[in-house]
Order: C-alpha cells, then structure tokens, then sequence
C-alpha cells in the first residue's frame, strides 16, 4: 500500500485512516464531535493558505457530529462513515448550503435538495462539514480558474492542486477531512488526487448517481471518492455506488489468488512524459508487461469532441445571456467549444463505440492496466505551458493527457500516490474492466 | 382497404396481388418464369418513360425464377414469396450485380456479397429483378437527383416519384413487380409509397437489419418493403424482418377485438398542408379522435441535426478527396451540413430522448396516430419550391414534413393510398407504438 508522508503542518486526520477512526469511535476514545472539531479547526488554520474549502458549514456539521454522537452512543450504528467528516465540491448539491459550481452565475445558489451521493453520505452517517473549490464549471484540469479562486497544492502553495476536484484533493492531503467527494469527466478526481498525493477513484461510468451533480459533460461524468489511503477510498466509495462492488467485481477478486497480471501502458501512448514522474509510476509495477492501447490517440480527440459538445450544450443559454458571469479564460474556451461541428461529435462517439470494445479485451491478458497519472508534477497556479525538458507542452493537455481515454471508455480508474519528484506528488494510475473497482482497489493495497 | 386505381398502361402486376400470386403458383396456373418474364416484358416497356430501373438484371433474374419454378415443382416450398419478383433499391448491396447508390462515385461498384435483406429475401425465394434508382446516396425526398436520373412518377411522368426511394416505389405502382425493397431515414420509403399510390412500411428502428445497405444517417436509417396492397406489404415486411412480429405485436394485435382507436394529428402540427390532400386522408379515419404531438417543432429539426451531421460523417473524405463526383445540389447540401455543430446535435439526441418518451406515452390513448404521408401531391421534377394556395413552401421541407419525426423516434409508420387529388396520389400515414407493424396493417385493411 502507498501512502505519502503528509505536507507540513498537515491536519489531524492526516495521521489516522478511517478504520481507525471508526474503531475508535466505537471503542470511546473518540468522538464525532471530537472528530468535526478537528476538521474545523484545521480548515480555520489551513484554508487561509490553501484555498481548499469555499464554505465550511461549521453549525451543520456540528449539528450533524452531535447527531452521529447520539446516535452511536445509542448504539445505532451506520456503518464506517458513521461520523467521520466529509467535504464535498462545491458542484455537487447540498441542501440548504449554497453550491457555487466555482462560477458566479452560481453565486447565490442554495439547492433545495442534497444531490443523490451526498444522500447516501449522509444516511451513512457522514458528516458534511463544506464545500471545496472547483474549477469554474468543473471545466479545467487546473483547478486555478474558479470564482472561488485558485485552488493551492498542499505540498507547495504556488502550485496547482490539479482540477477540477481542487479543494477535495487539497483539503485531503492537508488533513482538513479524512474523505471528500469530486467528480471527474477526463480526470477531475485522479489528477488533483496524484498532483496532491492522495488516492482518487473515477468509478465505472454511471455507477454512482450523477442526479444534483452540475453536468460538464454527461457522457462522461462520474461521481467518486477521495481520500488518503486506498483503503478509505474504497469505504466511501462502497457508500457512493450503494454497496459498492456487483458480482462481476466479485467474481474479478476472486481470481484474484495470486498476483494480479499488471500491464504496463507507456504513458508515450499518449503524452510525453517527465521520466522521473514515469520512473515512480513505474516502480510501483515491477512486474508489469508492457501493453499497448488500440485508439489511443483516436480517444484523445474524442474526448474533446465529446466534452466540448456536450458542455457547450450546457452553458449555451448562460453564454448568450450573461457572458460577463465567466471567467474570461472559460468564455473563450466555451467559445471554441461552440465551434466544434456535428460530424466530429458523431465520428467520436464512434471512436468510442470500437474502443471501448477494443480496450476492454486488453482484460483478457491482464487484470489491470497501470500507468502515471498525471506525466508531470503540480505547475505553477497560472501557467499554461510547461517545460518537460526541452519541449513546451501545454498545460491542460498534459495534464489531461494520462486520464481522458479511460473516461470516454467508461473504465474504472484509481489514482494512488507514487511518491514524489521534486517535492511534488506524482500518482500512479490503475484501470481495470468495467465494475473492477474492488479489483483496483485490492490491487493497490498490494503494490510497492 | 385502400388500393388505388393503377396508372394507365400499367403492368401483370398492378392487377394482382401476391397471395393471389403464390396461389395461382402452387395451383399450377402460374410459373415464376411466366412470372418473370411479366416483369422483365413491363420493365422493357415502361422503363424509358418512368425509369425506375438503373439495372435490369435478366440473366439473374431468368436463373432464380427457373430455381424457384424447378423448387416449386420438387413440393420445396420457401413461403409466400417463393417465385415473386422483387426489386432492390440501388443502395443495397446485391451480390455481383452492381450497385451505385445514386453516385458517380459508385459507378462500377460490383458488391461481394448481398446485403442481409436481400439474403433474407432470395432465401425466401423470391426473384430479384433489377437496382431501382434512388435519389443520389439517398440524401432528398424528392428522388430527382441521381447519376441514374430522376424518378419519375407513373401517374404523371413529369412529376417526382418522391424519394429516396424512387424507382422502387415507381415500379410497384407501374405494375413492373409487386414488390420493392426501399430505405427510410425521414421519410424515404414512405414519401414516394404516397406520392405514387401503393403502400410503404418503414419498420420499427433496428428490427430490418441494415447490413450491406449504404448509410445515410445509422441512427435513423431503416429498411421497408413497398408493395400495392398492405397486405402485400405485410408479406414481406414478414419475410425482411426474419418472421416479423414479435410477440408484443401479437398482444397489440390481439387487443384489436374492436374498432382501433384512431388519433388523427393535424398535418399543420408540422407543416401547412393542401386542404385536399388532409381531406382525403381524413376521410379515410371518420372516426378518429385529435391528438397533440408533443415537441413536434423541435423533433423536425432533431431530424436535420442529427441526419446532416451523420451524413457529414459518412461521405467526409469522399468530399475532400473527389468533391466532383458529387451531384451540385447534394454537394452544396453536404457542405451546409459540414457546419452543424457539435452541440446541435447534443440537443438533438436530448429531445430524441424525451421525445420519444413523451410520443410513446401518446398510445395509451390511442392504438394509432394518423394523418397525410406528405402535405402536397407530387411536385414537378425538379421543383424546390412550391405553391401551396397563397404560401410558397420549400419542397424538401414539405415532403419530409409529416415523416421525419416519426424516423426521429424510431416508431414504425405505414403509408397506404387515399385515393388520388388532381389526378396525383396522396397517402394516409398511420403510426403505431414500438413494433406494432401487424396492427398497423391491421388498421390498414379496416380502412375506408
């Protein structure tokens, strides 16, 4: 299993998984109330720096730490998230609490009803202590760009956390809150997850509720947890999907006797890549053949016909009502997905059609499928380009670059920490078939 | 029952049916060479006037009817169409008889293999005749624009036939075969059923195979029978949808105890019509009952969205790498459709979606839509735009006016004749729930 040493000054649940948490709620030495207190008092000192959290709801969550207390205390008991703070991006809808979606035509926005996964959260016995920045719309892999301002990066604070999960990932890292809620359309939760040196799940398309999440692009949205160990990952992840794995994940584990068969995909397939970053990825897999991906670069391109379409479909009506509610870098960026043609979104989802089925037979050889993450570390909040040795690359694509494929197949995709270069967090990437997540899951306990 | 009064000069066929056909075959009165020969003697004398035909294929079609006569005659018996000559829209692949698709760019094109409705159909032992024209890739209604030449129709040899499907509607109402294979993508089976007086099926959505059938647009594009009679129709409907009704089209079928209750939609729900031409169709109905279309608007240009941006698709490097074997017209249309964008055809799929839904809900009510095939009779060849009392209309709009939607929600429609205004036929359209083709021809033989 692969854990990172935490930041400096990082949070009490930094330092504790949420099994021992929960073992330590239900053996008396801790407490919920105890528990949001840390959370809150660690926001207080934290957030100032890191930009993690938009709202932190401290008479909610203590209202629902108390509620979690006497609820245990009376021996009702909802399982491993019973108590234990969560934060949830500020894209996802919480009843009562204003939901921003990192834009300010979203300013004043209080849902009247708590998305479907955060409602599974909370009957699980979760406790929601804010909201956390997204980048502006969930429409950038930077997390720099949001009404909320830019999301910071634990382990350096003029980095980016990566997006458009910031907050989530950051106040994770930071030890603010031991889980936290993002989204991820080409690699919203996994590359804020591997910049800030957490683990991050995008779960098999549609298999957690995407209702009162804010669409960017909902062929590909998906709803998925972040955390610091996989372990917790996987709890939540369980209350996410409403019990987590189907049979086929259970049957998947249960070949499962031996070493999972790991392929290794160069993340050349599709980016170039920083090879210190490659190199810790790699380290993690010694024991992986290497694979190669049909339609790599076909996926590339379809998944910005796809996203871009389908997002511009979304805003088209804010766009030619209240243009000046964008950020200026959105706006242009919307305007170019405007542009993009029919015929192009057709031949996408046709990439996708024949790639998926393509991909998904690459499970016949190999159990799960690793690479980077992200092929580089965190850049600097607002640079768009980069050096990786002597090449320029732009920012967004780089970072874009490693994860978009598997979301327009629909896979499963962990992200766990691998180290660092350079101080910086990289992440490695596991994707397995479709309802694998146990599987990618057990994998990365074993890894290392 | 509907059948109209066949053109002057018409041929065997327009005096009878196929199950009268396939009886006088097993009484011995008939042969499938006399059969034939009908067929080929017709097509020799009114082909240069009508031209339905781009390619007669008399050696092909001598050798089947002797195959099906000497079958016959051993007590090997295929079913109904066993020795009835058929005729094969020019888009559909015909083993080693070639195939054009209307397109200079498919001028020698000499296919390997049959498409999967015309194994079905030779495996059912019918003969096939010849490739009759479609309208040029089969992109526009009226059947006028084609390397093989304009379709003309047999009540009036200087009006349209309508399209796509031109030559295989011609030939049925001439009485050169009693049955034709044509395609639907808006309207294409349907328009010219109408416009020529017999009887069209575009099927349920994905019930005929489209294998070995040029695209126009995949996610609308249908294969349907043309024949005079509906029960005709309802023969090889059977024979190209492998047994045709399923069993929900049993239980529909079977609560036809009584009268079907009708709903009749008001043609101007879609386009200004001929008050004539939604006469006649209405007198057909006597006792049906109004009925609003939900998103009928929107569902029109659905249809444009999502038709353009496929066809696009489909002939993209064709246009870039030979743009001059394209007819002008269909080559400006296809460069107008290059400009659909990405999110238009994100929308459509959206009201597709809802759409469908909500038209389906409507058969609760109502075992049956109906109303005109199309709002006007048959344009003159080459006409764009036309008169419609005061209103000057746009041709293609018109035509595609009353048909398109209902491709959009992929339910099955039925055009049957209704009798004929200035001496031009007009069709009533009857539309049914998801695989209700036996109730909707049914509903056709209670007619009138």
């Amino acid at each position: 299993m692969t854990v990172l040493e935490p930041p400096a000054g990082a949070g009490f649940f930094a330092a504790h998984t949420v099994a021992e948490l929960a073992a330590g709620l239900r053996g008396g030495e801790l407490t919920p109330v105890e528990l949001v207190e840390h959370a809150l008092a660690t926001a207080d000192r934290l957030n100032p720096s890191l930009n993690a959290f938009v709202t932190v709801d401290e008479p909610g969550a203590r209202a629902a730490a108390r509620r979690a207390a006497d609820e245990l205390a009376a021996g009702e008991d909802r399982g491993p998230l019973h108590g234990i703070p969560v934060a949830v991006k500020d894209l996802v809808d919480t009843a009562g609490l204003r939901t921003t979606m990192g834009s300010r035509h979203f300013a004043d926005h209080v849902p009247e009803r708590d998305a479907e996964c955060v409602r599974r959260l909370r009957e699980a016995g979760a406790v929601v202590v804010g909201k956390t920045v997204t980048h502006e719309f969930a429409y950038g892999p930077t997390g720099d760009r949001s009404a909320s301002g830019p999301g910071r990066n634990p382990y350096r604070p003029d980095a980016m956390s990566g997006g458009s999960s910031a907050g989530s990932a950051a106040a994770v890292a930071a030890g603010i809150v031991p889980l936290a809620v993002g989204t991820d359309t080409g690699g919203s939760v996994r590359i804020p997850a591997a910049l800030c040196g957490i683990t991050g799940l995008r779960p098999t398309y549609d298999t957690v509720p995407a209702d009162g999440v804010f669409p960017l692009s909902p062929s590909l949205d998906s709803v998925g947890p972040l955390a610091r160990t996989a372990a917790d990952c996987r709890l939540m992840w369980r209350v996410l999907a409403d019990g987590g794995a189907d049979e086929t994940s259970g049957e998947l584990g249960g070949e499962l006797g031996g070493e999972p068969r790991i392929g290794w995909v160069a993340p050349e397939t599709f980016h170039p890549a920083d090879d210190a970053v490659t190199g810790a990825a790699r380290a993690l897999v010694p024991g992986a053949e290497d694979v190669e991906v049909p339609y790599a670069r076909e996926l590339l391109s379809a998944y910005r016909d796809i996203q871009t379409s389908e997002a511009y479909s979304i805003h088209a009506e804010r766009i030619a009502t209240a243009p000046e509610l964008f950020g200026e870098e959105l706006l242009a960026r919307l305007k170019t997905a405007e542009q993009v043609r029919g015929w192009h979104y057709v031949r996408a989802r046709e990439v996708q059609r024949r790639a998926t089925a393509a991909v998904v037979a690459l499970f016949e050889r190999h159990d799960v499928l690793a690479m980077p993450t992200v092929p580089i570390t965190a850049p600097t909040i607002g640079a768009r380009t980069w050096h990786l040795g002597e090449t320029e690359v732009d920012v967004r694509a780089a970072l874009l670059s490693l994860t978009s494929a598997w979301g327009v197949v629909g896979l499963p995709a962990l992200s766990v920490p691998a180290g660092t270069v350079g101080g910086l967090p990289v992440g490695l990437q596991l994707v397995g078939p479709p309802r694998s997540e146990e599987l990618l899951f057990r994998t990365a306990e074993r890894l290392g």
